[in-house]
């Protein structure tokens, strides 16, 4: 078995999708968030590309426990219930509800890899357990990092690398030149993740707007075992259906 | 002016090719092998995307100075005059002629770049005066990694991150997360960028062929001055028109 790391979204052949088990990572912070609000009781994630999608869900879904989350310029969306911050989704406002959400590039990402064999969603928070998840299936991994807008997000290919050397820990697999290159950039910054992570594009934005608490969140490895998966439209814990 | 690094061809916005100063990089080996071509005195080399292609465009020349060149699967394609390795584009043999190639990724790459405002191909060998041409463009620099069948190139990958190292030489760049990324990973590897390269899926594969010595040549750094500039379908040293 295999792993291979694509650092965007875009152009992705279909040959690395079909039958194999799809990693989606947006550590900055979609994947942060679901995971989060996964961990925090949420009951499920329910990932739409547009705002109006959004709340014309809502309507039809007419489930007094749905919020509406997500961003835009990483920002909250006007109307929405809540932003992209994982530390919003605490167990008091996400407990025991449905969480529409939409980001820029996160659901995106979710959503392209929907033909997969089966979907997860990896963070540095969660990535030792996606590994174990994962490792599981039997089937070549492939790592999609979201990325920005179609181009390279660092953040990301370093979470991505991260989950290499967490696979690699669970059992024989061959790494494809992505994956190869995303591990290697990871153990070159394993003293200090997160300082690499505040030196990407994203993460220069999030200082600049007084987010930099939500940073630290995202570079924390290993905090969680919750593990997201996407299947039928849905994200839930998986283990449950 | 920015850098930005893209890993693979396929999904690049347009936004970043248009205006912009293009380096496309196909280490191993279209890109190492064209440079080696006109610093042999090669006249120049006309990139096509398949075998008919460059058959046909040498009966429309009529031209007793043309030589067929490229790969299939890394080998030489029958009835061409030459494959893909620089070590064969010697004074010799292509000093004075002009040479149709065609390569599983490189021209593919340089044909996608071809709507930027200049386009330039870079390798190991001469990343340096790749940097000095591309930076006295004061354009935007967007380098393109060919990648091996839209998947990631540890090799391309390296090269941008050398390429990107000796661009902030140059001048003052705004590195985008791509190019960040992958100047880091070449300065993790700069003891010995040669052992990184032969780990690649492609390094690996040329050196079951017996093609070794290709690699070696292609890891070796800052050993011309040549560089090659597509304009107009053609490829010539930058300087020349």
């Amino acid at each position: 078995m295999e792993i291979d790391v694509f650092t965007t979204l875009n152009g992705i052949p279909d040959e690395a999708i079909a039958n194999k088990t799809i990693i989606v990572v947006d550590v900055l912070r979609a994947t942060t968030t679901i995971t989060a609000a996964l961990a925090a009781g949420c009951l499920e994630v329910i990932p739409v590309l547009t705002p109006e999608e959004a709340i014309e869900m809502r309507e039809r879904l007419g489930d007094e426990r749905v919020l509406l989350g997500g961003e835009r310029n990483a920002l909250k969306i006007p109307g929405f219930d809540l932003g992209n911050s994982p530390l919003e989704y605490t167990a008091e406002v996400v407990g025991g509800k449905r969480v529409i959400i939409t980001t820029t590039n996160g659901t995106r990402a979710i959503r392209r890899a929907a033909a997969g064999h089966q979907v997860f969603l990896g963070a540095m928070l969660n990535a030792a357990a996606v590994a174990r998840v994962a490792a599981g299936e039997a089937a070549d991994i492939t790592i999609i990092c979201a990325g920005t807008r179609d181009r390279f997000s660092l953040e990301d290919f370093l979470t991505a690398g991260l989950q290499v050397e967490e696979l690699a820990g669970q059992g024989e697999f061959t790494l494809r030149d992505g994956a190869l290159a995303a591990r290697d950039y990871y153990l070159c910054h394993r003293a200090d993740p997160a300082a690499a992570m505040k030196a990407s594009s994203h993460g220069q934005l999030l200082a600049e707007l007084g987010l930099s608490a939500d940073m630290d969140f995202c570079a924390r490895m290993g905090t969680t075992a919750v593990v997201p998966q996407y299947s039928g439209g849905i994200i839930k814990k998986a283990g449950l259906s």
